[in-house]
């Protein structure tokens, strides 16, 4: 009888959160890792631009790991994977279009020589030393999704990628139902499904319906038509050409991963496009409105997108006119309202004819993500010992855990993890007692991680009450003011209105220090400290402002 | 035969924005203001608490001004009028309850005595030179609000205030919908009508459902509720009150707000309570929870509120167990949507059962803002020559504007203003042709106006990239560097962590100021500049980040 390991199942990221996804399965000395995503910071997180996940426990283990498998090529999935290899260069596994987004990050960072890509599908089978890995297709809003099968000595492991049900898919990607209900018919000892979308009721509407929307406002439209959606959603990139083709219009493409990432689907096979269909943005103006739909970028109100820029005028050779329609085909992720709804207003002031709201109003869009009935459905197939929530915020994974019971799971048999937390199962029994190193690295300009607390928290408080130097020059030997104080500001007040409260400032800090230097000759720390105190009361008492105070000693 | 003169309508604030609200009708010698709000900034103005409309054009006009007069209680209507009595110290008129409001905030700010406060009601006539005004009832999601009717001699003049049609209201405050008739029969020269809804499709529901689904939800509670919706929706509260009535709870109030409103509502015969319902915030722990139900502030995720104190066990001597049960009811304001999801997931945390989301969904929540179909009947009643639709971002006007047309209002007879706009009428024509003065003025702290453009900037670049402060030492009479140059840094890098940046940093700025000294002695603008050109751009190179550059010179 062959020794039998732990399996276990370790949540690096994407718990109690959006975003940032990261798991591995573990059995004896196979450890396989799923996915590798980022995360967008939100605006408490100062000046950061990304971030991703910190694999110090893997770091520690890397010896024993076999593979990193992703399920999608959705930003957070596979947005960490270049600092990822960088410290650990495994394995890559992904399918044909997931690998065309891969390579153009590894080409950005100069990685796709030292990198190990192997392309899988839904027939691929991998064999590591004591697990084998299948793979079952999934619908969701991007081309070739899978789902994970892991076959180990303690059982079977499901993890669902991220996945709805579409039973009427555009180009005909169907999803490997029958497949789903064989694995589950053969038993899953634990389930791991996404929650996105678990606390909306009834079953996510098929992309299908995209499309007829899309064609028929193509046809009312007098003027050109100019419409934003994620770029990766090739689905409804389709939808969009079979709307070009129907009103015989050209296509243009604004942005830069617009332009990348149909490249890709199109040289992959998963994009069909009519041979003279596409025209490059300065040939846009040599047209009649009427014949032209423009595709773009920004239609979560990115400031920098091709559509915030054209709501603007400042998009050089494309303008709105009025007569115009755009359409915003995507929901506007939560978070980002109010930087639509600021485009949508630029817009209307053009005179364009806007069509925008969450999708179920316009019907310009459909989530990618399951709701309830579809999250039952996948629970049902799969009729799981144990199950896992993933992939969304706290009250999204109860909702799920709700779900799960309300069709069958055992209750106690669901678990709501924090990042970090393992859930182990030996002798059929899985139980969560440990937990590993897990946390968010910040990537900053060129910089990784080397923006922390400490610095967040500054620029929180420049942000908000800006900042004071204070220069004094101290002479060496009497520990003294050789001259009056010098008081420069940032961000606090306009120093040109304000100079009687600068002016009562340097007189204050002068009491201050003759006092101190009395006391503490040359002891410049304590002479600071005793500035920032009286200082910083004072102006709170006048201004109800906290700026940051920075005294600057000289000593002459 | 008299002399006839223009009469004009002033937007002053709340076009193309949502809040501070402000207009002004002039006829002859005759101004009236309506309402006086403020807004709430978003995050892009750092530190900014308040900001409130710039009344530069009434001041030049102050001997005109004969009264200000509030349609109803809410921030965005009354929000100002401290800050506005102090320059223009005006008659008030508004009802009874928001009366009760205003005097809150006459009292916080001390001038209570010098300032006129005149009661009105839906029956009050107001005769000034050569305006008569008079008022009708409407319904919105604070008691007593009242739209108001300009008679002149150019013709009648009706601004709204802000409603919704509730054919079942709280309480029996019916609207006035048979005057509102007359009115329009009379005929009416201008509408001026609110736009929050006009993007939604349908009649907005009546708040009598919110209270059934109150109710029920206090009766499936095994634990204490709590529950939290706007202070100043004392219709909500009364069916908040009736709820507890039935489940035979008492009723504790957190949050200051939550309590002073109360108070005025109560003692102004707003709100019934029964006697000795209300309990104290130190005697919840003393009462079995099913007997308890906590009504509190916080409902749109406020951090300082008392519900996000009571989601992480900050609320002293109040806690949250598991089995409570929390309810949201009031949806969230658009944009506040990601504070209230990190409430949501701390209560889930607690083991809390949460009711929560759009309230249509949940039944939570209503809106006070008519939907499309009010809005439509509202013109249909008033059936006028002229519209302006107000209150609202561009979108909403444009919607409001197509539904004008929708029922018989002539095309070309809407106006879309922005702040500032004017409209003049005269011998039955409307024209927009002039602008008068407008703008926001910011308040921070305690001070009022003094933070402008240019410390926001400064705050900005702060906030992202942080800061370095360059000390050199210059010698007076040769004009070069006496010592090593001295750099600090503050939200840039952990300088521990960064010291060869820092000090390579230190050796370009030696650099460059002896190249500089030769040239420009003694010039130290010149220097500063050089220093922050040369660093800027290296540290850019190093680190993709554009921190503020503050080179500091001292004379020795």
């Amino acid at each position: 009888m062959s020794t039998k390991y732990t399996l276990s199942f370790f949540a690096l990221g994407g718990l109690n959160e959006v975003g940032k996804n990261m798991y591995a399965i573990q059995y004896g000395d196979d450890i396989v890792i799923i996915d590798c995503g980022n995360k967008f910071p939100d605006e408490s997180l100062l000046g950061i631009d990304l971030i991703i996940p910190d694999v110090s426990y893997l770091q520690e283990n890397r010896e024993k790991i076999k593979a990193l498998i992703l399920t999608h090529g959705h930003e957070d999935h596979i947005g960490a994977i270049p600092f990822f290899l960088k410290k650990l260069n495994v394995p890559v596994y992904a399918t044909r279009f997931t690998l065309g987004l891969i390579e153009l990050k590894l080409k950005e960072h100069k990685l796709l020589r030292e990198t190990e890509l192997n392309e899988i599908d839904s027939n691929s089978s991998l064999s590591f030393d004591k697990m084998k890995v299948n793979f079952f297709k999934v619908n969701h809003s991007i081309p070739d999704c899978l789902g994970i099968v892991f076959h180990t000595p303690e059982g079977t492991v499901v993890h669902t990628g991220d996945f709805k049900f579409d039973l009427t898919p555009v180009n005909k990607q169907y999803a490997d139902l029958h497949k789903m209900a064989k694995i589950g018919s053969e038993g899953v000892l634990l389930l791991i499904s996404e929650s996105t979308n678990a606390e909306r009721p009834g079953f996510t509407p098929s992309e299908q319906m995209v499309g007829e929307h899309i064609t028929e406002a193509f046809m009312k439209a007098r003027g050109k038509v100019i419409i934003s959606t994620f770029a990766s959603n090739i689905n409804r990139v389709q939808q969009v050409v079979e709307g070009a083709i129907t009103t015989n219009r050209k296509l243009a493409l604004l942005g830069r991963s617009m332009v990348n990432v149909v490249e890709v689907a199109m040289e992959r096979g998963y994009l069909d496009m009519p041979e003279g269909m596409l025209i490059e943005p300065d040939q846009i103006e040599d047209l009649p409105p009427e014949k032209v739909v423009i595709l773009c970028t920004g239609s979560q109100g990115e400031p920098n997108a091709a559509l915030a820029r054209l709501s603007t005028g400042n998009f050089r050779g494309v303008e709105v006119y009025p007569g115009d329609t755009v359409i915003f085909a995507a929901g506007p992720i939560p978070g980002n309202e109010k930087n639509v709804t600021k485009i949508v207003d630029n817009l209307y002031a053009l005179g364009a004819k806007v069509i925008y709201g969450s999708g179920s109003t316009t019907g310009m869009h459909v989530s990618g993500h399951g709701y309830q009935e579809d999250l039952k459905l996948m629970l049902t197939l799969m009729k799981p010992t144990y199950f896992i929530p993933i992939h969304g915020e706290l009250r999204m994974l109860h909702h799920h855990r709700m779900l799960a019971e309300s069709v069958g799971v055992e209750p106690g048999h669901s678990f709501i993890l924090n990042n970090g937390d393992v859930v182990d199962i030996e002798n059929s029994t899985a139980r969560q007692t440990r937990s590993v190193q897990v946390g968010n690295i910040y990537v900053d300009g060129i910089g990784v991680g080397d923006v922390g607390d400490v610095v967040l928290r500054d620029r929180k408080q420049l942000s908000e009450d800006g900042m004071l130097v204070i220069i004094l020059s101290m002479g060496k030997r009497d520990g003294k003011l050789v001259s009056e104080p010098d008081t420069i500001t940032r961000g606090f007040v306009y120093a040109r209105n304000n100079e009687e409260l600068l002016k009562d400032v340097n007189r204050l800090v002068s009491k201050t220090v003759n006092e101190q230097s009395g006391r503490n000759k040359n002891d410049w720390g304590s002479i600071k400290q005793q500035i920032k105190k009286s200082v910083g009361q004072y102006l709170f008492a006048q201004t109800k402002r906290k700026p940051m105070i920075l005294p600057i000693i000289i000593e002459v």
